[in-house]
């Protein structure tokens, strides 16, 4: 049954996840949904029966609009809303908020944004959004570094009152992390739920931003540890981790230099790892939550696009 | 039928693939075999089975000696030989080859060499062999870093007139190629048989050593060029393999600083990869075959230990 009190839906489709929020004119989130129906496993004709078997659970009626971001905007997506380059105006990404043709519904897509350098060439999509809610709860505090930790986590430049992305970058952390405990010889070190080695991983740390040069080593030296010192599973995971932490971190600084404090997305587990980590080179951190940091993003822009 | 001319068979025995080469008094190879028996995956008491099989296929009678280097030393081999620990003379590797208990033939295993200190932890099982074979082949030419590429490459120091090894590091870059090109999302813009673009290669690798902090960016924009710039597979692996050897030398260079030539320990492609990365950094290199070396290392162990 329709709700009348919803105002806007708002869509986070990437690539492994889908999830929505049903909200009302000022915000209030009135129900939501996840999903593991990412685009990734999404044939192109199939979005629109997904969303809107979805928007008739949340009880969205026909004429209530759809914000989304992500990776359902890519070529490989639903209809592809092309990057915005940088230097790139958040107010930009609302401007060009792309309309999906063929729907009945109200449906747009935010694009990405892409730095196209020979140089430095890179791209986001979804992190954008986070930016734009950013920019929304934080101001001018948010304002310089920006560190979106994941798979592939951000580290990204805002300036003019932190309602511009001036640069970014993306790194390969996570994934990177997931594709040598997997499938190296590291992977008879770890295990899988091992509990964090607070020394071990500040040492790793530390190690990779006074010598990032010695990575590999340091890698091959966790296995050495295990075989000769009898290191276990939480000494090699912690120690794996602060290896690639302290390692993205050392690039960030190498990029875009040493700032005093820095505003970290990301609650949870791996968040808590990156303040930590920030701590030790003596960054301080604001932290904020990616999933809030979306919506409001999202809320943002369906509010200038859908001003009633 | 047994050739009475062998004088004795070398074996390198390793994780994944058992090499033998039967010789006479002189080291000439009279007969040699290989397989895919590999001590990971033979079962302790298989050992001596296997390798009584290939010495009857070689024509070895039951007085003939066997000197064996490789994993099939270490605790899940066939009989366990201590490592020998830094600095290690390579005379010490002959004088502690284990005699197996329990076979009526003569059999030996050359022990790895061990790094036990807190700070640079690191073990070797066959590689002390070669260095051994490169002792006798190349003298006091062979003093100083001998560097020796492969899912674990090892970077050695050697010194005394090239009969100690004074130190060595082993760095994970085989193994993170692989894992990279398999697990991440980098195995999208890589191909199976790619050829090698030489100027994306060389980009990569000077990229590395001069700023071996980014690498984890670096490793991204892979992605990123092919996903805006249209970049090729060939270009994407060239890049990966410039990286992470980029990567590997830095940490060398940072762990035993520069020299003008080093000895390298592998002739194709990778070899030639290595030689090349080298090159560009302005350091020469003298190139000794591997599997040479192996069996040089093995026969002058066989002359000390069985001197009739």
């Amino acid at each position: 049954m329709a709700n009348p009190a919803i105002a806007a839906v708002l869509v986070d489709w990437g690539t492994s996840r889908l999830r929505l929020w049903a909200v009302d004119g000022a915000g209030t989130v009135l129900g939501e949904a996840r999903s593991g129906e990412g685009m990734g496993a999404t044939e192109p004709r199939a979005f629109e029966g997904i969303l809107e078997h979805h928007l008739a659970e949340l009880g969205a009626g026909p004429k209530v609009p759809v914000m989304m971001c992500g990776m359902v905007g890519s070529r490989q997506g639903w209809q592809e809303a092309p990057y915005v380059e940088v230097p790139a105006r958040l107010e930009t990404i609302i401007e060009r908020a792309l309309p999906v043709s063929g729907t009945p519904r109200e449906v747009r897509i935010l694009p990405g944004i892409a730095d196209r350098s020979v140089e430095t060439p890179d791209v986001m999509r979804s992190e954008e959004t986070q930016l734009l809610g950013l920019g929304r709860m934080a101001g001018n505090g948010a304002e310089g570094l920006v560190c979106m930790p994941g798979t592939h986590a951000k580290w990204v430049l805002m300036d003019e009152g932190a309602t511009q992305v001036s640069g970014f970058a993306t790194a390969l952390t996570g994934d990177l992390f997931a594709a040598l405990s997997r499938g190296s010889v590291l992977r008879h070190s770890l295990s899988g739920d091992a509990g964090l080695d607070g020394a071990s991983f500040d040492k790793a740390v530390r190690a990779a931003i006074d010598e990032p040069a010695r990575m590999l080593m340091r890698l091959f030296a966790i296995r050495s540890r295990a075989l000769l010192h009898g290191a276990d599973a939480a000494h090699a995971s912690a120690s794996l981790s602060g290896t690639i932490i302290g390692q993205d971190i050392a690039g960030a600084l190498a990029r875009f230099g040493k700032p005093e404090r820095l505003t970290l997305v990301g609650g949870g587990t791996l968040g808590a790892l990156y303040a930590r980590a920030l701590d030790l080179v003596g960054i301080a951190t604001d932290v904020f939550d990616g999933e809030e940091l979306a919506r409001a993003g999202l809320f943002a822009a369906a509010v200038r696009v859908w001003p009633d």
